[in-house]
């Protein structure tokens, strides 16, 4: 679908197929949803993650939750009634799976506004508009993230070196990428590009799963610990930093995967550019600024310990937030399918999002 | 000793006792050299580590080495200078085993001047006179560490929070700790503190050995990710950094583990202050500037598995300094056994320097 031998989202007719990217890159492996309890479970453990990968899986979920419920329905005249509210019951459940990345509530949204769309219409015939959607949020975001590419690389330049955190590629999306999508574009025009990635702990999606996208992709790489990105950022070893976001507020605050933060520091420091690739369904224009977006704490477990090796001692504390709020003034530009935005953000983020609305 | 119930560094009649900090905190197990060959190997394989740590092993090596050689004497006119000369081959070898931590050289030295000073002395003397002056060594690093934690204990502000990186305490010296003594002490005196303990990548020095020793002296504290130092510093979370180091130019220009200068870039940008604490030895009067000191370039699997879990997929490279250089004017003061020395640092270190040469 998007030229790469892996999908991170497929479906069939019963069920959704996700790659099990807590397997990676050890072996390639499929997690099998059956129902919307797995999508829920497969958010929350991290089977599935990426911002715009959630967006895709959790719409996939509200596909599943309705085909089920119809076929529990009981010929009662409340029939619809109790549908709708056990599907939006089930529409909760999925949402409340992660709280940061804001494409889960936006897709979820979708899915209801055509479940609402024609107060008439037949449970069967919702879940199949269902699947529609859902098939449509997977392939406009592959679309999506391909213009994204075509904005993007404009910022990379001819043998240029480039640092990225966290994964942002085809596995964190419904296929492509954003950040690394720009990356991989970059790389296929032939600009003769090589990439630092961070391997990101504590779940070391960079050295898990970017090193392993890069690595198929056939792009000259090398992986590192986070911290020590600083000594080539200001040794100026790196034209510049590229990254995803899990959610953009309206005046460009980028809430992304720890680390992201130090990293913009660094090369606000040293004058290195810094960019965020990302859907415009990550910006959140209700939120105003980055203080009011809901950072995850996760289980200190993925800092004590990795897969089953235990790293510190037996009932040391950690402090595990799973992303940090990058300020508005640290970011360089923000690539989206519309275009790069720059500052002022607020300006920027605002005729954006009225672009693509209809 | 030093008022705690391991001994980094121990020895008898025959052997030096290290405890194995590769298996740490899973199991305290020791390591016990028979040769210098073994020291060798200890230090170059971080069974010790931490450069006052690594100066005094590397001490006990010397006299390892003399006393296999005296075992060795023919009866020829020319033992003496096959004596010396093949000493003198195996301090190199020892002094070769990691090129950053100057208080390897410090101490290689330290022991040849022992070896020299007395043209006429038997073998079997100088045998004698080098277990004496490594174990004067090994002594005289754990009285430095309680004059370091004497004077640093000013720094830390009562109920105060304090961030540190990697491992700088008792399994990092000959005993008690530089930046780690001074935080026991803090706790010590009652002041109430809570550390946060940077969790160290790629070897994890502060998730295995830092969080084991803050448990064994009761001290509240909690791990983190390295990246999420960031967030803490930037919202007014760390009262003060306080960490080592393996060399310090005249400059004041401090070489330490990977990840230091990232916070020191940090710590400059939100106003918190930066502390090193490190005994003389860790100065090299003969380095100008931090350029001119040799940073460590470690095996890239020390990045791309934890024990026997691969991380990463095979094949792919990884950039794994040991060290890096965080310049003099972002360190507020560096705490050493003759006071806290403050910029300008070229002549506030000339001056401690000159205060305890002989």
């Amino acid at each position: 679908m998007h030229g790469e031998s892996y999908e991170t989202i497929s479906v069939s007719d019963d069920v959704v197929i996700l790659i099990d990217q807590r397997r990676l890159p050890g072996e390639l492996v499929d997690f099998i949803c059956s129902d919307y309890r797995d999508i829920e479970y497969a958010i929350r453990d991290m089977v599935v993650r990426g911002a715009p990968a959630i967006g895709a899986t959790a719409a996939y979920g509200v596909w599943l939750a309705a085909k089920e419920l119809v076929k529990k329905r009981d010929g009662t005249s409340n029939e619809k009634s109790e549908f709708l509210s056990s599907l939006k019951e089930a529409c909760r459940f999925i949402e409340a799976a992660r709280p940061t990345a804001v494409n889960l509530a936006w897709a979820i949204h979708r899915m209801w506004e055509v479940v609402e769309q024609d107060p008439a219409c037949e449970p069967t015939l919702i879940v199949r508009r269902l699947l529609d959607e859902a098939q449509a949020i997977h392939r406009e975001d592959i679309e999506t993230n391909r213009r994204i590419a075509a904005w993007g690389v404009e910022i990379i330049p001819d043998h240029g070196t480039v640092l990225t955190h966290c994964n942002t590629g085809s596995l964190a999306t419904a296929g492509w990428g954003t950040a690394l999508g720009v990356i991989k574009q970059a790389h296929i025009q032939g600009k003769g590009i090589f990439v630092y990635a961070d391997e990101t702990r504590p779940r070391l999606q960079g050295a898990r799963l970017t090193a392993w996208e890069l690595m198929q992709a056939g792009i000259p790489s090398m992986l590192l610990p986070d911290s020590a990105a600083a000594v080539l950022i200001r040794d100026k070893k790196i034209d510049c930093v590229i990254l995803g976001a899990d959610r953009i507020a309206a005046n460009g605050d980028v809430c992304n995967k720890i680390g992201t933060f130090m990293l913009s520091v660094l090369c606000r420091t040293y004058g290195v550019p810094f960019y965020c690739a990302a859907p415009l369904s990550t910006f959140d224009p209700t939120i105003l600024d980055g203080s009011a977006i809901p950072i995850e704490m996760r289980d200190p477990s993925e800092v004590t310990a990795i897969g089953d090796v235990k790293i510190a001692p037996i009932g040391m504390p950690a402090f595990n937030p799973a992303f940090d709020v990058t300020p508005h003034d640290h970011v360089t530009g923000i690539i989206t399918e519309v275009g790069i935005l720059r500052p002022p953000y607020r300006q920027s983020i605002e005729e954006a999002l009225r672009s693509v609305s209809r």
